[in-house]
């Protein structure tokens, strides 16, 4: 039935048609009229309503231009198979799914819109249509089971730097991997990583950009907490471009450190962070932990002074600052 | 088919019955009967063959007595829901569906007989019918991923232990879990863990222990570097109390680790390993190191005294003595 009501509007080319006219065509009530007009809102279609004209379309949701991506691709493997789909629960399940079919490093899973898209410690990630970069990458490193925190920062610093360059907005990282701007959250990390003993045998890396959301994209309770690249920067961002850009930096930073190790991305994370030097706040699952966040460890644990003089190794948590 | 032919010798009670007898009631060959009486063997059944007498049933393959089992555990969670079978492909692939579904921490999954047993780095885990235990383990630890090669070390320690209390042979660990007897190869440790970012999510913990195994149930590779408790005993062990015993075992030492943390099990594992102060090889993807062993850190990694004095971190690899 959206399909029928979409093909109207690409008929009427940007003019109004009446309600009257939508139900006539289509055979159904006024009332079911506003209500598929309302589900294509709820896909990102724009609509404006006059009373006595009716409806017309003033924007369709945008779609990620695979062709262009894939044209402007850079790396040598990462994003250079990509599975596209207009909306999926998660990136992550089916990025896992992949994993079991032997899909290769560098597969990337993108979607449009995810309905049950996944943030840290099962919490949900808010990931409407056409306005993010919702995506999953998969890493098959060779490494250790204890350095897969490195691998968290690795991403963190690679985000920061992209978003940055290609947007000129002061995005810093919130230990581990939060991206903020202002003091609001931009993006979410989410390694989910198997392990075979002590070695680390595949990573699915789900990265989540809110790019061109606007404040109305957002459920009243997120807007004190969560802002978008458009809204700070002050204009939409290129996606494709935006992505582009980001692949290759995660590649060549992830090159780096599997040639190096991790002291450059420690470096980089260091420069990039608002975690350092700031009375902290957390709840771990022995008790609170308050003191000031001091640096950052070899295992990407976070070293907190506490009162007493000593030092704190804080290995994960939600921190606050105070 | 096989039914059949077990129902006939139920019937003789260890009586002779000619291969003519069997042809004619089961209505096939001679052939086909001799084939079956074989596929009966290496199920575990123990048959008599003698020219012109025939067949009799010997001994029937052990069954785990889940009833004792149950009756005789002493754990609090560890094997309190067991999940039972005659023959699966590998107890690992059924626990890992089992925590998709929502399995408690210490769930049992134990097998008879597994056809495709997984071993470290993809190697294949030799595991007749009714002679080991082959079970895999399910937890879900609230650790930082960083610690869970601690894990690893702490179920060597616990099935080392258990192993010198309950069958009073001298087995040791080697680096980092494997139990030896005079140099050879008597159970397997495997553990198969998911994380979420620096959190562990859970953990699969496949153990298998070649209880009694004789000299003929290897194929002729393994007999130099594989043995069994009972060619190391003298006698057959009862495979019901020495699981009681390491479930027991295992659930203290983990309660005491999270309690306590890693210190008693290192102090453990230091005492019951034979891989330390020994010229070592190992293979990395770095290359070949050799050197001394000389301790294990806090992290479970093997540190390696070099030519040049320094010292070298392991974090995995087969390691070889020299």
């Amino acid at each position: 039935m959206t399909d029928r009501l979409l093909e109207l509007f690409e008929q009427a080319e940007g003019a109004f048609i009446s309600g009257e006219d939508i139900s006539s065509k289509l055979q159904i009530s006024r009332t079911a009229v506003w209500k598929q007009v309302e589900r294509l809102r709820e896909q990102g279609y724009l609509f404006e309503a006059v009373s006595r004209k009716g409806y017309r379309l003033l924007a369709k949701p945008e779609k990620l231009d695979i062709a262009r991506l894939l044209a402007g691709l850079q790396t040598e493997r990462f994003g250079k198979t990509v599975k596209y789909y207009d909306q999926v629960d998660s990136t992550q399940t089916i990025a896992h799914a992949l994993v079991q079919e032997g899909a290769a490093e560098g597969t990337l899973v993108i979607a449009e819109q995810q309905t049950a898209g996944r943030g840290r410690m099962g919490r949900k990630w808010h990931s409407p249509k056409g306005k993010g970069l919702w995506m999953s990458l998969i890493l098959k490193p060779n490494l250790p089971l204890q350095l897969t925190p490195q691998l968290t920062l690795l991403f963190a610093v690679a985000l920061c730097r992209t978003i940055r360059n290609v947007c000129s907005v002061e995005a810093g990282i919130k230990w581990p991997n939060d991206l903020l701007i202002h003091g609001r959250k931009i993006s979410g990390i989410l390694l989910e990583s198997s392990a075979e003993d002590e070695r680390l045998q595949h990573v699915v890396a789900g990265v989540g950009i809110s790019v061109n959301l606007e404040k109305e994209d957002y459920p009243s309770e997120l807007l004190s907490i969560a802002t978008s690249l458009a809204i700070e920067a002050g204009h939409p961002i290129d996606r494709v471009e935006l992505l582009c850009r980001f692949l290759l930096e995660l590649e060549q930073l992830y090159g780096l450190y599997q040639e190096k190790g991790f002291g450059a991305i420690k470096l980089l994370w260091e420069l990039l962070t608002v975690s350092l030097n700031r009375p902290i706040r957390c709840q771990t699952a022995q008790g609170v932990v308050e003191g000031i966040s001091e640096s950052i460890d070899d295992s990407g644990a976070l070293m907190v002074r506490l009162p007493d003089g000593t030092l704190h190794r804080l290995y994960s948590g939600d921190v606050e600052f105070r």
